[in-house]
């Protein structure tokens, strides 16, 4: 007997990338489940969709994340030759990061939205503004894998750029609202702005430290009130600023309305205009959303819009409306977020432009869906009749059939050898078919079919016509 | 004035990587369209959907798609430090792509045949064989690009594995028939087998030259009689080669119909016991043709479905039937390929496992779709009525009005800020939208709305029932 080569079989035994993932059919439907309910409530409200190329320039995308952005960037090897470059260059105490540019010119899509506005720079003489798409493309990230988090995962972003006025977001509120629904998620919808948190800094006189002090203020929900002053004197927060910051957060927490939190913000802003500003937005959006039918409307009043002022989220860019979405009844991070950004455009050229977008994670939506045993009952199922194949002259009797079924719309299939009966009664049950069309020698002379229904286990005999109507849900 | 700083300029200015391409709304709508055809196809003959990831190990891929491929395959950069490996192993005369896979452990989809091998043997347990499946991804190659040919691209592949039946090779021939009537795209399917190839290099005797041999075979309809002489002459045939090659290319291409060109062939191969089980593997699937409803038999009277001896395509791990599609009516390439391969998992150790397939060049379809100007109108509407925005008062009145009819399933916007009505109509002209609702004082106290035919530039008074129901073509 042979001796088995480690070394060979390690190199042929198949693995994926760690953070990536394959997809079978099940998932594969459940995916598009969430798509199709996503991209149906986009276009209802007249996004249009756009796609851009899984990778971009190098320097379109670096310096654009922050510096741990740029480290998790996947970068993509030259095809030329690196070598002389890094010899010639190469010089005692230079680090791989500052050579990954000189071997690599291409980068994997990281977001859509810095994308985005690169197709919006490049393509703005051909875009009649405001400018509404929606885009649902995978992007990719080396960070560290982990539960729910992936190296390769879904984004459904939707943004309208050229528009400042709030209708945008009140919009964006609509189709958020209209998404969930037809997903059977029940949802918070979590609204801030970023006027708001300065004018609050500014109140507070922490300007100067306005990152870090949103950064802790995002976590709050999160954390203990011991475990915010912690964070705060780490970052070396004075006390009397801590002392400060903690007593506005205990305050807010009693406040159960969003008036009485929109009041309370008011008064403690009264003196910053960029805060009384904020405040005038969410004031305006939530008046919006109070003279919509109510469907909508229903949500202020439910508590299913919420203001909430210790929203921040990561990225630096928003400028006003900051949203989230979670779901109520399970676990999970936000599974959608986004904002307004007035100057993302600006990076390529293009300034004063204002946007504002919110994106949807698909792939903690699939994880909200499965845990709350919410998707849709059979839609694992691709075929709905298969042909048993019993011998070459069966098969070839049962060809003109299948395709007859076919044409009436039918998925079907005809099992491509002859085998067991069991065995191909065993694929039809392994791929949910739920009915098998069995024709020998006896159901050729009689013209006849016999059907067995695979959950009920039930036979019958039928001409085609009868089973197209049966399979098709016509006959009962 | 301020200078411009061309070099900072350079930087921002944005653009996209050669070979790639943004897709706007009316590409993104006219390719849905073609996968939709495609993907119903698919289904309806049972093959279900799986994705792979956009990367997978780099030794996964190397060495799938020979020395060329291997060039091609675009590598992405390790997240690490690489350069302590290059210092520490560099000596002279050592090549970048030496080196390459020691910096790069994962590289981008070249195509989707290897990853699919790749996931049946991972997941061959839970596979039910025969495996059933279609892809439809994008794929990315380092190749030059040209007019049609893209760095990143989409290919649709459908394939059975796990069964030997000729039934299987049938099968992708309707499926591709139907696909093709479907988009209203006249076609030519072209078979051959290489079995009936290896036939007829052992008839000649040049089973040591049988790579050479097929390639140029390929060319055979792209070059003159005397340009195959060279190039067999310029890969060392021996005259007397040359000449029995020529003579039978020259006789084949006398030959009318396929029964003739079969038995031409079957008296040519009667020594080679490869070559006449070739024969009766393509008089198989020619007989199961022919017992099929007219709708796919009448293929071959039409000679939509042509034995083509010289067909040998690109690439080696086809071991039986081999397809290819050509559009009529275009001049263009194939737009379909594929065949079977007999031993595609045995890479990653699952040997002995026959599998069939057929690719869909999705590009090159559009490209075809667009020449022949097949693309169905309308498909670049996304919404169908636009509300103008003539004020803050309007457009609070507007938005319930707006919600209404998305309700009913209307693709529906409202202009996001007050403007002149000019403009507004315009933005319904640059988007297509067939409908626009104007609201100002006067409607709103008569609680009528005047809509404007975009198309007709005709203009009436009417409420929001009746508007919805014009825009859903049911009132005249």
């Amino acid at each position: 007997m042979q001796t088995l080569n480690k070394k060979t079989m390690a190199i042929t035994k198949p693995s994926i990338p760690k953070g990536t993932r394959d997809f079978g059919s099940t998932e594969m439907i459940n995916r598009n489940y969430i798509f199709s309910a996503i991209r149906s409530v986009f276009r209802k409200y007249g996004y249009k969709p756009i796609e851009t190329p899984a990778f971009e320039n190098l320097s379109t995308l670096n310096g654009k994340y922050g510096e741990e952005g740029d480290r998790l960037i996947f970068k993509i090897l030259n095809s030329g030759d690196f070598l002389p470059y890094l010899l010639e260059n190469f010089s005692e105490g230079k680090t791989s990061a500052q050579f990954a540019k000189h071997i690599s010119e291409k980068a994997l899509r990281y977001d859509l939205t810095v994308p985005f506005a690169r197709y919006v720079v490049m393509h703005q003489h051909e875009i009649s503004f405001p400018f509404k798409r929606y885009q649902i493309q995978p992007v990719w990230r080396a960070d560290r894998p982990q539960k729910g988090r992936y190296r390769e995962f879904y984004q459904c972003d939707v943004d309208v750029i050229g528009s400042n006025s709030l209708l945008n977001e009140l919009e964006l509120i609509q189709l958020t609202i209209d998404i969930f629904k037809k997903l059977n998620i029940s949802v918070v919808i979590k609204i801030n702005n970023r006027k708001i948190l300065e004018g609050f800094a500014e109140s507070l006189g922490l300007m100067d430290k306005f990152n870090d002090f949103t950064s802790i203020l995002d976590k709050f929900d999160k954390i203990t009130i011991q475990e915010t002053k912690n964070e705060l004197h780490n970052k070396a927060f004075a006390d009397n600023e801590i002392h400060k910051i903690v007593e506005v957060l205990k305050n807010m927490r009693q406040l159960d309305s969003n008036t009485k939190k929109i009041d309370y913000v008011k008064e403690f802003c009264k003196t910053s205009e960029i805060g009384l500003k904020g405040i005038i937005e969410i004031e305006t959006i939530f008046d919006y959303i109070k003279s919509l039918p109510v469907e909508y409307s229903g949500y202020l009043t439910s508590g299913q819009i919420e203001f909430d002022f210790s929203l921040a989220r990561g990225l630096n860019y928003y400028t006003g409306a900051i949203f989230e979405v979670k779901a109520r009844n399970v676990t999970m991070g936000s599974i959608s977020g986004g904002g307004r950004y007035d100057d993302l455009t600006g990076i390529f050229g293009l300034p004063n432009v204002s946007g504002v977008g919110i994106s949807f994670g698909a792939d903690r939506i699939y994880d909200v869906l499965n845990e709350l045993n919410l998707f849709p009952k059979n839609t694992g199922v691709t075929s709905q009749l298969l042909f048993v194949n019993l011998g070459a002259v069966e098969e070839k009797y049962c060809l003109a059939l299948a395709a007859e079924a076919r044409i009436h719309g039918i998925n079907t299939e005809l099992f491509p050898h002859t085998a067991k009966l069991k065995k191909q009664l065993d694929y039809a049950n392994a791929n949910h078919i739920p009915y098998v069309a069995i024709v020998g020698t006896d159901e050729m002379s009689s013209n006849l079919i016999t059907v067995k229904n695979m959950q009920s286990g039930e036979q019958m005999e039928m001409n085609i016509k009868k089973l197209i109507e049966l399979v098709k849900g016509k006959l009962f």
